[in-house]
């Protein structure tokens, strides 16, 4: 069968040239049939159809079916041709009850829970589910149109056939009740253990003080883009603070760092002249949108592979413009780049760096600037004391272009690039998903503000998240449960298994009341499925005990593997490798959380909650640090939410 | 000139099949020379190199201009050849001290009033103004690099010299003297006539009042993407309500309409085989952006013009799936798109249509859906009686996408589409920029539900907009001040010079206290420069007599050209043409804003305030609609800012 496969591709031409992807694509998107009979046909049948050899089989078979007048799926192997035959003809979709495609509004919400496939009535529905759904104007003479409902359909068909559709869940998070929510019943509670409001700044009461001052003195809306009228004095605060953050020139916010991200690298991508963007296999998509949506030549190398990224930016004349675009912590794996070695790289060949620190702003250094600023961490801390060490030269000071988000870590919405003045400006000036947008509210600006510079005064939160880490971690390994190593604060669980990665999911949720989210293709390879757990600083110790006790029963009621079973096949994804955890040791060392000689995990805990609570009442911004002072010189004139 | 273009056009293969653009972008982008005198070449110089014509050309004026190491702008019009030798070999931009593009972070904001070009001094600067700027690391050998601040530096000096870079005005709008807002100082007040907070829902209490329950109840930030912890019942609600809005199966939230547009157009066009997606030549950026980024074949229809929508329409296979892309009201003229005419022609072709009610949703239509609500103004008015009419057929329920945004009539930020369920799935499914993204934050989610419900409910703010907009345009009529005409709330006024706009926004804004952007390249058409003026229900007599007489001082102190002056010239986009205003009647006619036979403007607007206060102390959502009790039928059990 394979060997029928090569074959053919070594004698067509078509196939030769074509990607598996494209096959794919061409052989379940489907057009009306221009034949009497109706019907439909893949668009790989009309391009089949074209074909010298493939046309006469296809004539030959479409006699053979006869009777029926809609194609089938063919029988796989007409000699000497590749079976790229596809069972689009069988409109499983329009005769199976199972998941209707056309569901109404809030339909692939789990609304009921222990009814997690239930889906709501049809609103308005043009048919029952069972019977053929139809478009909204049946009547028209569609016969040779095309049908964009069936696209539609189809499209839905094939996430529900490689189980890649996706359910979303009801989770309401209380601030009151942090890392507590409701579900679609407000008397109901779960733990969510998945969000990524990493520290619980989205209910730090000094960002939700600063975002009511801010509401109540200048409304809900920026009302308009940076240019016309959306630009206002939050926003310039907020860059600064962001500028000084990273120890940068200049900053620019975006409505997310998806879009700081797709603008900025399709921005640079298209305007410099032949450039080459390297990425990082495991980028994440907004980086990869923007690297196609730039046009720009792409060469992906492999994940965290210095090997490999240097015989590509080798491989480039010295003078081509070149932008290394890569993440700190990776956010599904949680692995941290080698930042260093790849700062190194650039200079020996003229490129420069795009790092992304969405999954580190916040959590890492001693401003939480992001893992960059954690690999300086002496020089960067001593900022705070009365002989500042100086910063040039450091890993964050070589890095060219940072990206950072407010919605995770600093618990708001948003995103932003740091780097040299003219670069910003560049982009400020450039890029369309920049300028043709509303700029973000005022009082979200002035609450990420407030978070950034809370963060920048005191690390307790990143230690209280690392020292949980820590604890789920250990007490995982204990149990034999795969976490698949890595030096940060997300605790990948490896299930191997897009249903059972959901069933555990569910499972948690159901009879746990346990919140963690399958992460399943396109977000993960197939057969990497996992469970992917974000400790927080409030998941204190009955929290943990509690997810550690249902993730145990969870495993033996499904029967996954654990380490040692993925350690008997061989170890898949770090996990049950040798020497893997010794690689992967924290980031976060131990004298950085001021844990002491002998000192267990769980009194490390209890000394940093003991500490909190003599800080709780504390105001905010009165042991200003340096780079705080610095950041609020710029607002000392407009006070935020002050009411002349 | 024109001819030896024309001639060299017709010789020359390469410049046949380039556009202008790339030309204009060939020349301007540089790389470093590789020649052993170093300094820059243009991208056009370089490929020039290999034109067997064209080399020679350059390598006798490279002997010439022995003595200096650089390439310098060459003589126009080397025989036979076109002249495409550019400046950018003279550096201004290192010798000038005008604009030096390395500013510090905020220097582009116009913090100082009365001194708009004033920019700030450099922070941490590595060299004075006046001086080369270089790069960061200069003691580099990049020799042979490509230089990456030079070309950052090239594209800002680019945007300066053709008078498109963008100063920002810090403006900062406040919630209780709407329309007023304070400058860089929290004691200077400016009236703000340009923000797209249409109807000043960005201070309405209830809509406050939402935003601050949800802020204490659910926190800041949504806290992930909407399939990990971030889909809630804000959501839900939201985009029910906003299904129910436009009459859809169902609608979808993404973090802009920006990226709603971009994302939505991107997926559709890539994913169906073969689209072709037809775009109004007014179309948004978002709208362009998306349309580039699907790879579909984009076939541009000149603005509202049904006969070359219908040539296009008619050229291509009645099989192959089409988009026309278009909005209701297009934003910078105002004018309002034939949209019945265009699904007609859908129909006829089947093509599906993709309508932008951005600049319409909460202004447009009984319940504020847009204008093609308002097309049927009676049908959907009817909904919130005891007889409703069937919207069956009307042109809302013709329409198959409908995109619109929650940051402008709305008062907050974000977008939406709506549409059939099966779409609005797909789209959920499969667009990276929907998929990848922290959720809108719940307390903005549920402020634009209440502004959305509030808007439903009563027209008021929109009868309001339309009476101002009328005595705003009829007072510039008198004056002989041009107008744009066209049908919306949008007030236009030409000036016809990118420096005369900036000017008189400026003299606006020092001498009046008038808050009105300019509107120059690329935003509109050079030569159609523009301010474009949006009162609002807040923008009450006095203040309109106050506008009205400060622009006729500012056309009156740089001399700009009135109505009669563009008139005596055949007129221009509109303004002096005549029959343009009777082609141009408000949509919004008189009977549907409650005008009376006789009644002035000043005594229905006198009329509609005396109702308003009556109503003021009305609560919300008391005279609840049909379309209102559908919208909070799903929320009865989960109420919006209610603590468990």
């Amino acid at each position: 069968m394979e060997a029928m496969l090569q074959q053919s591709r070594a004698m067509c031409p078509f196939l030769k040239r074509t990607s598996p992807t494209t096959l794919r694509t061409l052989s379940t998107a489907t057009r009306p049939s221009t034949s009497p009979g109706g019907g439909t046909m893949s668009n790989l049948q009309t391009i089949a159809r074209r074909c010298p050899v493939m046309s006469k089989a296809l004539a030959v078979q479409s006699a053979r079916l006869n009777g029926t007048k809609r194609f089938t799926s063919c029988a796989a192997g007409v000699t000497g041709m590749p079976s790229f035959c596809v069972p689009t003809g069988k409109r499983a979709l329009h005769t199976t009850g199972g998941h209707p495609a056309s569901l109404a509004s809030g339909g692939y919400e789990k609304n009921e829970r222990g009814n997690p496939n239930l889906v709501n009535p049809l609103r308005s529905s043009p048919a029952a589910p069972g019977v053929a759904v139809r478009g909204p104007r049946p009547a028209a003479p569609t016969t040779e149109r095309f049908n964009y409902d069936e696209f539609y359909n189809v499209e839905l068909e094939k996430k529900h056939k490689d189980k890649s559709y996706r359910y979303f869940n009801n989770i309401n998070r209380l601030a009151k009740e942090f890392p507590r929510a409701h579900t679609a019943s407000a008397e109901e509670r779960v733990t969510v253990w998945c969000s990524n409001d990493y520290l619980g700044m989205g209910r730090n009461p000094h960002v939700l003080n600063s975002m009511h001052k801010t509401l109540d003195t200048y409304g809900a809306g920026a009302g308009g883009t940076r240019n016309i009228s959306g630009h206002n004095q939050h926003a310039i605060a907020l860059e600064s603070t962001l500028a000084k953050l990273h120890d940068k020139e200049a900053a620019l916010v975006f409505s997310s760092c998806y879009v700081a991200n797709d603008a900025t690298l399709a921005t640079l991508g298209s305007k410099m002249p032949d450039c080459v963007i390297l990425s990082d296999s495991l980028n994440h998509a907004s980086m990869i949108q923007g690297i196609r949506h730039s046009g720009a030549k792409k060469m992906v190398f492999k994940h965290n592979d210095m090997e490999d990224l240097e015989a590509k930016l080798a491989s480039l004349p010295l003078g081509t413009p070149k932008i290394i675009a890569f993440e700190s912590v990776y956010s599904m794996c949680g692995s941290i780049a080698p930042i260093e070695k790849i700062c190194d790289l650039a200079e020996k060949y003229g490129a420069i760096t795009f790092l992304d620190e969405v999954h580190a702003v916040g959590m890492y250094g001693p401003h939480g600037a992001g893992v960059a600023e954690h690999l300086d961490y002496e020089a960067y801390a001593s900022q705070d004391t009365a002989t500042p060490q100086s910063t040039k030269g450091t890993v964050q000071d070589r890095i060219d272009i940072i990206t950072g988000t407010l919605g995770k870590a600093y618990g708001c919405v948003g995103g932003y690039i740091a780097g040299s003045a003219a670069m910003v400006d560049t982009i400020r000036s450039l890029a369309p998903g920049f300028i043709f947008t509303t700029s973000l509210p005022p009082a979200t600006m002035a609450g990420a503000d407030t978070a950034i510079q809370y963060q920048a005064q005191q690390p307790r939160d990143r230690v209280l998240q690392q020292l949980h880490t820590r604890a789920v971690k250990a007490a995982f390994k204990d149990l034999d449960i795969p976490v698949i190593p890595n030096p940060s604060h997300i605790v990948p669980l490896l299930v191997g298994s897009a249903e059972l990665a959901k069933k555990a999911s569910d499972k948690l949720l159901e009879e746990h009341g346990i919140y963690v989210q399958a992460i399943n293709y396109p977000t993960v390879p197939r057969g990497e499925e996992r469970l992917r757990i974000t400790p927080t600083p409030g998941h204190v110790k009955h929290l943990r005990d509690h997810l550690v006790g249902a993730v145990q029963a969870v495993w033996n009621d499904l029967g996954l593997k654990r380490t040692s079973d993925w350690q008997a096949q061989g170890g898949f994804v770090g996990v049950g490798v040798e020497g893997a955890e010794a690689a992967n040791l924290p980031i976060w060392e131990d004298a950085q959380l001021g844990l002491q000689a002998g000192e267990t995990l769980e009194a490390a805990v209890a000394r940093e909650f003991k500490n909190a609570a003599a800080e709780a009442t504390a105001p905010l911004l009165k042991a200003a640090t340096p780079l705080v002072e610095k950041a609020h010189s710029g607002m000392e004139s407009t006070p935020v939410g002050v009411a002349a």
